[in-house]
């Protein structure tokens, strides 16, 4: 195990029926900003709910949050807390209205352009006001966690920050509040979380961590059973806290807690969601795969581990580590989610500028740092 | 899955060295109290180092703090920072020595006398000082929670609060610290965190939660095999690392999340300490075959999933659960470790005051709050 340090304040409130004590963690005599996505809340009856917890304070509302939030749109939100002086943030949604409401939280304050927040990965951040969360789609962890992925249209960038202060201080994860969701975006939560985890386990390193290899296998294993079963009964209770729960320990830190990660796959990943427009969860069911069979040598007894405990796979290291890719895809599929690139666009050709932007950047990515462009070229070429 | 909530902002900074980062962690312009117990940590080199980190600070001493420290003596740590208004403790040590800071911590500003605390469960805490936490053996969990067991000599009675401030601040885990370590306490060390891990684990609740299973499977697993190796070589880093970082998941909060637990092992433990002065872990190692013996029809089920996955015992439910039991006792046995009382005592018949004082106390143990004191007396007779 390397060393680490491992910090993570936020509450969690869970279970079913959660919801219901949302008032009691909402700060008061605090003006309250109320950020929320596209509005698919106020039909499934979480707006209402949320409202009637905000009965009694002073609070306004902003509202169409976009997937993939972006710099200008959240730059609004940051004005209007500067004018009213709002001193908590309640973020009601999934990853992207979390992300969101974290960079809003802490440009407030900043006194240069809050662009430099991403550009710095949140170095110089000195203040960050106080939020809580409503989880409302499982899948990026970002409930219990101090990161947050912003883009800015303008140069069709995706850029990530993290900051100590960063940490919801309490997120209400009520299984409850998945039900009405499109099977759509079960899957693309079901994966997004599952490839976390893989992001912080299969790697290269010889070095074994037990500890957080079982604990990873545990989530894989919990993602991969109840996936499937979630895409027929959206509504079963039992199977949302799972995917609920597995969600959020898939990144709040604690698995990939001294040990190797890589996470090139959400860095290409990054750039189809900027070139394409394409799902996040499902830029990463597309890049995986390739990143495995171009790090296969690297990786093999990882993935034969994998293939083993989570998949059940037998035979020889390098049968199991190869079936596992297969598989991995398979799983994909099975969740309704194609693994190409051009099933989602026709301009595939866009693909080649990633590696020139990486290359542009001096990016290296991978648990070892040695996938430069050329390789991230070789990715991209197998995925297409 | 049960409702639960989880909150837990202690910084754990991890690794081999880690102590060398104590200096950065440690308050300034604070009087501080520096706790430790017995002075084995004048021996191994540790109060040096720990010295040299509040080099430049204002700090005073309280040394000797007993294993199952006493009301009656931390009192004395109580009086001492009302008298140097201490705003920081640090404690270095085991369990004992973290436990007593918890109380020392909650005791300095609390108005009646503080033995209420213990009475109250931590109910009526309104301040806590802030306090942080150089391990020196990995057993209690207690580095990464906010319970604290307390004894009181006048009255051999022992007792457990927490509260919600109650959290170190920051606990150094530097694996290099338990290399001098007497195989015993090893032993000790290795006991009580398994039976953490099995008291919230082995119950009797149909309701499945396979991600608290699978992380408390794993942690069992790294117990069982690293505890044998770590008696032979217990300057292994690895090793060291393993159990430390296990004995600290495996009462975090985190694996009791959701499910049921059953701490009568405990309860029923910490009176044998009361009465007889035995080692906490020991304690554990005498009941619990006896809780699960005279509980067998309830626990059967998790007993036999133990048995499969953790000890790979095959065969029915009933004999996998039967062999489970005697398994884990002559794990206990090859870790050194005597399971009955009158490996302990001659004076066994004292025993029977513990019913007793349940009786009195209208206790009633277990997930289910079904064991009363004539099943105590049960599983006392099962243990003589």
């Amino acid at each position: 195990m390397n060393s680490f340090s491992f910090y993570n304040p936020t509450q969690i409130v869970f279970g079913a029926g959660s919801l219901s004590k949302l008032s009691l963690h909402i700060p008061k005599n605090q003006p309250i900003l109320l950020m929320y996505g596209g509005g698919s809340i106020k039909q499934n009856g979480i707006y209402q709910q949320v409202i009637n917890a905000l009965n009694g304070h002073q609070y306004i509302e902003f509202s169409g949050v976009e997937p993939n939030p972006t710099y200008e749109n959240l730059m609004q939100a940051v004005e209007l807390c500067r004018q009213n002086r709002i001193g908590f943030i309640l973020a009601v949604g999934g990853g992207s209205v979390i992300d969101g409401a974290k960079f809003v939280a802490a440009a407030v304050h900043y006194t240069n352009d809050p662009w430099e927040i991403l550009e710095t990965q949140g170095r110089h951040i000195k203040t960050v006001i106080p939020f809580g969360v409503v989880l409302t789609l499982p899948a990026t962890g970002s409930e219990m966690n101090s990161g947050s992925v912003i883009s800015r249209k303008s140069s069709q960038e995706k850029r990530f920050f993290s900051h100590r202060q960063a940490f919801p201080q309490f997120s209400i994860l009520d299984p409850n509040v998945t039900a009405s969701l499109p099977t759509k975006q079960i899957a693309n939560g079901i994966v997004d979380a599952y490839v976390h985890v893989l992001e912080q386990y299969v790697v290269s390193s010889n070095e074994t961590s037990p500890i957080q290899d079982g604990f990873a296998e545990t989530l894989l294993k919990t993602l991969y059973r109840v996936g499937p079963l979630l895409m027929k009964n959206p509504e079963q209770t039992d199977l949302s806290e799972e995917w609920m729960w597995a969600s959020t320990l898939a990144l709040n830190g604690l698995i990939g807690s001294g040990v190797p990660q890589d996470w090139s796959t959400h860095m290409i990943g990054h750039e189809l969601t900027a070139l394409f427009d394409i799902n996040h969860a499902r830029t990463l069911a597309i890049i995986l795969p390739g990143v495995w069979q171009v790090m296969f040598e690297q990786k093999q007894k990882k993935l034969a581990q994998y293939g083993r405990t989570v998949l059940h796979l037998e035979g020889t290291e390098q049968e199991v580590a190869e079936q596992a890719i297969e598989l991995t895809e398979q799983f994909f599929h099975s969740m309704g989610i194609l693994t190409r690139i051009d099933d989602y666009s026709e301009k595939c050709y866009l693909v080649w500028d990633i590696p020139k932007r990486f290359k542009e950047r001096n990016w290296m990515l991978g648990e070892l740092q040695n996938i430069d462009h050329l390789k991230v070229e070789e990715i991209l070429k197998l995925r297409l």
